[in-house]
């Protein structure tokens, strides 16, 4: 464990504290606190918070039963709670004790109401602010082992979907199956996936979200693959879009339009340009193809130790793309009840430009069986 | 779709909010929220909410990206969103359009809270609470649909430890290699899994929640494994503790301590007895052995469409264990630095008493390989 890292990253907590006025942060389990802490053990209804603030070294509150997990971050304070003592109260009496200023509190966005209701009992005068930013502020840019971590995690993604789509035989398969052997595939080279992944066949493709379910793969339809899981704790996520058999002349117009505004906004990105800029360039593309309306999400969003994470790529936002940030780039068109096409890649930026981190190819693959 | 099933459930979450001078209740994406209306897709940053209220019929707030599944639900009434309009406002729009009374508004427990701090700027003079436990009352109680839901998810757990333990030639292996081949086969069983599970070699069991690690499997220690996945939404969740090569007398000691704390709880539970009598008929067991010190959580969880539901089974807790409930039994022992063993069966209690869903031997399994 680097210490001098995490002593870094808790430095630049407190002053955006500083800065916002923020005299305490309680900080429960998600990317955020594994950032700052290495604190990587399961979220569970129990209180678990690093106390960060101006007035004391930060701590931890925490139930006993999470020992061997605090023993793996570099904070040394910790208070233990159990069966026997409420966390909350807890979380007070260790405060006062330390004479923390409580005016303002900060929590993470993805604290649960249900837990911070019952902090907010114990602090009835204190104003709670969410303080997630001052920490996915830091996140947006990556340092070097962040990005060979992205690097690795792309690679082994577009590894396993090679594994998956020449496994061959899929046509009679249902969706959940193919998903199931990409997943397969992904645990065995190296990564954690936690289930999730799209395979959508046909017009089910049309639902960008659509749940992975009992449809067969079938001739004379296409086959969308949208997938990601971990590698040392960063996340891979891609779309590719198979045809089964002979696609009409429609899908492969509307499949190159999606591959022209995937190729166009690789390809167009400047460093320092803004994310809404990038977002148009692929946007266009697929307006002036006639499919505006059809283009119904983001370009794209920011990845890292979350699947979902700054910077988002789409209409009205205005971050500055500069090296360190990676980011999907994921055109679609979706038609319903008809069909759906999405091509999706994460990209890094460098300080020589856009790195395009997912090497399976984009043009169309049509399975013969 | 069971049309009446829904009515019925939300009806009784409305006289729930009546009792608590609830006016309406923003439902979010959650176990909660799919046991109302049947909705079931990913849960993200984007504000999903279902309005339950006195002065309206239901009706969902959504991102339209989820229209296929608001679709696979029985409510009619939606607002969809998307980049062009905030969620908030329409949220806002939409009650005052239905003439809502927003003086007391109910979220779930889950809702993260950077969208409940969304929501309140939006209803500055509203006061917020907790309406989750509408919702888990009813879900303690399984209807005929649920119980064999429950059944047959741990009748495949059984089957996938099985399958696991008999391909053979673990030593050597990691607690992840382990770990994934226990997933792959309850995905080929039909079970959705997460992702998640322990599997604890040694000492490392010594944390109850040990994350799976590089740890090998090795000749003269033990194994723990906890683990769980859905069928059909309904979670299952076991542990079982194998030794490989020869155990030493206290590890048996051990073992059997824990065994009959289990064997004890499960043999001399009756219908109506509070949730910490059962607690306490384990504990004494583990207690006078001498070992109660080491008996370090509750014996155990309620379990269903979360794998940690109400009624808690521990110290302090005073729920009557009646007919339609289902949890967890499991005892543990652990010494840090030495060992951990952790026996876990899913019971349910029946009108005839209580049935054990897990089938798995229990006595301790020696491996010789």
């Amino acid at each position: 464990m680097d210490q001098a890292l995490y002593q870094n990253r808790i430095e630049k907590v407190k002053a955006y504290m500083a800065k916002e006025g923020i005299d305490a942060f309680l900080l429960s389990p998600c990317a955020n606190l594994k950032y700052v802490s290495n604190y990587g053990a399961m979220v569970d209804e129990r209180l678990l918070v690093l106390v960060i603030s101006q007035d004391a070294e930060p701590f931890f509150i925490a139930n006993r039963l999470y020992k061997p997990h605090i023993d793996e971050t570099p904070v040394s304070e910790v208070a233990y709670w159990d069966d026997s003592i409420s966390g909350y109260d807890l979380l007070k009496a260790e405060t006062e004790k330390r004479k923390i200023k409580t005016d303002t509190l900060a929590v993470d966005g993805s604290l649960p109401s249900l837990i911070l209701f019952s902090i907010q009992e114990k602090f009835p005068q204190s104003k709670f602010v969410l303080g997630s930013k001052g920490i996915t502020e830091l996140r947006l840019i990556k340092d070097a082992e962040e990005r060979k971590n992205l690097e690795k995690t792309s690679e082994l993604a577009d590894l396993s979907l090679k594994q998956t789509i020449e496994k061959g035989g899929w046509i009679g398969k249902t969706e959940k199956e193919f998903l199931n052997e990409l997943i397969n595939n992904m645990t065995k080279n190296g990564m954690i996936s936690d289930g999730s992944g799209i395979a959508a066949v046909g017009e089910n493709a049309a639902s960008p979200h659509h749940t992975t379910g009992q449809t067969k793969i079938r001739e004379g339809a296409a086959l969308l693959v949208d997938f990601g899981a971990t590698y040392n704790g960063y996340f891979s996520d891609m779309t590719r879009t198979f045809y089964f058999g002979k696609p009409s002349d429609k899908f492969v117009e509307i499949y190159n339009t999606v591959l022209k505004a995937n190729l166009k906004a690789e390809r167009e990105f400047q460093i320092g340009m803004l994310a809404k800029d990038l977002d148009k360039i692929a946007r266009d593309v697929i307006t002036e193809a006639g499919y505006g309306d059809y283009f119904i999400h983001r370009l794209g969003h920011g990845i890292g130790m979350d699947i979902h994470e700054a910077p988002g790529v789409g209409i009205g936002q205005e971050t500055p793309l500069v090296p360190g940030m990676a980011f999907s780039v994921e055109p679609g068109i979706y038609l319903e009840g008809d069909l759906g096409v999405r091509i999706e890649d994460i990209v890094l930026v460098t300080e020589e430009g856009l790195k395009v981190l997912n090497h399976f190819p984009k043009e169309l693959i049509i399975i013969e069986e």
